[in-house]
């Protein structure tokens, strides 16, 4: 069938553009005669293109000289656990802001490895809204501060980035990341699962401050331990080489698009069209959250009458819309509008439920 | 260009039909109109490619019902760490045999999380024959006893399983996985880098016999217990959809090839070919490893004269023939005869072996 209009929550929609080029180069990547798949990655064509992939993010998202970027394997669940082991020493104690289901889970995986101490959470409001800064119980001894940003499930974002003072701020950014202009310099480390935003599933960026590199963290094996990817410009084992080579391909995508300050405008754009439909639609649709602290890239929301679920997810397959059903948590709908969804898509999107509410009226 | 005929150690040549079938889906995969990268892997659409994909590995190896299969991440060397962890308590001992560059490596990951007994060692021999398994020291009492039966630097390949009595035996097979039956039978737990001969890197398959994912291990987070991925038919996170995807891939080509069985007697033709041509140089070309431990997926050999590497690399390369040089730690030259390499390539290589002796005589 033709393509269709992709809303999935990860692994999401990625850049037609991208894929057309994937496509080509499959059997005949970079002149080699061979896939990129098929490549040594100590080879020579490979290293320069994983150089010029780190190049052009560090171009997109201005990344200063003293942040190492890594090119990581395990999803971000899996650092989940790591980041206490690098960043924890024996005894150590960190500060978690619970926001959503992910970073619910991020102190849970943290557990083994480091004291967490969860400086404020959204739960007793079940993440409709965001802790305010005030209302956090930060320590300033603490080994770092760890948030997300942005929650896919429970469809809350942070707008402004906290101030914790020398603390080093450590972000998931796995649903939000190169979606809007970001000050790099706030951030101690910054990680991503691709496959929202950047790439594939299977692959993790990370953008670390070396000093962190120098932290001795716990007894570990060495394949775990940041400073030896960095040390090893992340082939300290074989990385994937589809997904850097991907998101390669997406960063040199973003720049087309005019780079990340064009994407940012076109995100609101996007979020702004969808929520003005729900809010417009006289309570026929709703926001279940908080609207300052709703999401850019995650927009559940909810049918006035549950009973119209069903036939609004086949309606709206049938109309080419993909993946609208809302996590099993929350119930309703979800819309992920991340980068490689279009305005045009929203526009889709907001013309069926207009639609489907006069036709279901 | 054309398709080159392809030897790299890794990540390795894939199966062109694979690669061609790979392409044709990359917009619209399986009629969902979306790439498998933009599905998720929650949808019913990946599950079942998912499953697919796991029964006909199960088909191929004639899996016995009391092992787990899991699609994991972070390379073979992530799992030297994570082996030990799952594997062995606190105070436990583990037997190693070292026969080469990655079963060191398995070794120094893994003395993080076990008292390591290295109950036999190559290195005396610098690799170039395997410890007979009457000098291993084994220990009855040991938590496993892991080895890498294909070395890939090296070039050594035990032809035998060894017998370790009731210790479960643990086996990198990333280098020979899939490429001549095999009894699933005699091994507590086999693991593979995905990048030779399943799939793109950033994949590793395991399988592992159901009773170890009782051991309770050390202390760890959720994401690194292989009990909890098995529990969660490897989706505990995101896994690497396109790896999994692309690993089913290549196992229905293998059954289009007619089974392991075939496959094997291919394999063993291919290196003997290549071996023949070897030793019949009179000297020209040379293979340094002992004729009874010779790998059937990597072949090692040097020039006569060390001086002629630059022209026959330089050479082999004009000819369409990739990624002939040696590892640096062996030096001269090896040829990687992965499942993808057809005879057809090995019949090219060793007519240009010849003439380049002709030629260079």
């Amino acid at each position: 069938m033709s393509r269709v209009w992709n809303f999935s929550a990860g692994p999401a929609a990625l850049p037609q553009a991208v894929l057309e080029r994937a496509q080509r180069e499959m059997l005949d990547w970079n002149g080699s005669g061979a896939s990129v798949m098929e490549q040594s990655h100590r080879g020579k064509r490979f290293i320069e293109m994983a150089a010029q992939a780190e190049a052009d993010l560090r171009a997109l998202l201005a990344i200063p000289a003293d942040y190492a970027v890594l090119f990581l394997q395990g999803g971000a669940t899996q650092h989940f656990a790591q980041i206490p082991m690098n960043l924890a020493g024996a005894g150590d104690s960190a500060d978690y802001i619970v926001s959503g289901h992910w970073s619910a889970k991020a102190v849970s995986e943290a557990a083994t490895y480091v004291r967490v101490n969860v400086a404020a959470s959204g739960e007793a409001d079940h993440y409709l809204k965001l802790p305010a800064r005030e209302s956090w119980q930060l320590d300033p001894q603490a080994a770092y501060v760890h948030y997300t940003p942005n929650e896919t499930i429970h469809g809350v974002e942070f707008h402004n980035i906290p101030d914790v003072d020398a603390v080093p701020l450590v972000a998931d950014m796995s649903s939000n990341i190169l979606s809007e202009p970001l000050d790099v310099s706030r951030f101690g480390l910054i990680y991503a699962g691709a496959q929202k935003n950047i790439g594939p599933s299977g692959l993790v960026l990370m953008i670390i401050r070396r000093d962190l590199l120098q932290r001795a963290g716990r007894p570990m094996a060495k394949i775990f331990r940041y400073a030896e990817h960095a040390a090893n410009d992340s082939m300290l084992n074989t990385p994937n080489t589809w997904g850097w080579y991907l998101a390669g391909l997406t960063f040199q995508w973003l720049q087309e698009q005019g780079g990340i300050a064009v994407i940012g405008e076109r995100n609101r754009a996007k979020a702004e069209l969808l929520y003005q439909a729900i809010d417009g639609s006289g309570g026929y649709y709703r926001s279940p959250v908080e609207p300052s602290a709703r999401s850019r890239m995650n927009v559940p929301f909810t049918l006035h009458d549950a009973a119209l679920d069903t036939a609004f997810l086949k309606e709206s397959e049938a109309a080419g819309l993909l993946a609208l059903k809302g996590h099993k948590a929350v119930g309703g709908m979800r819309a992920s509008l991340y980068n490689a969804v279009s305005l045009e898509a929203v526009k889709v999107l907001t013309a069926f439920m207009q639609d489907f509410a006069q036709r279901h009226g």
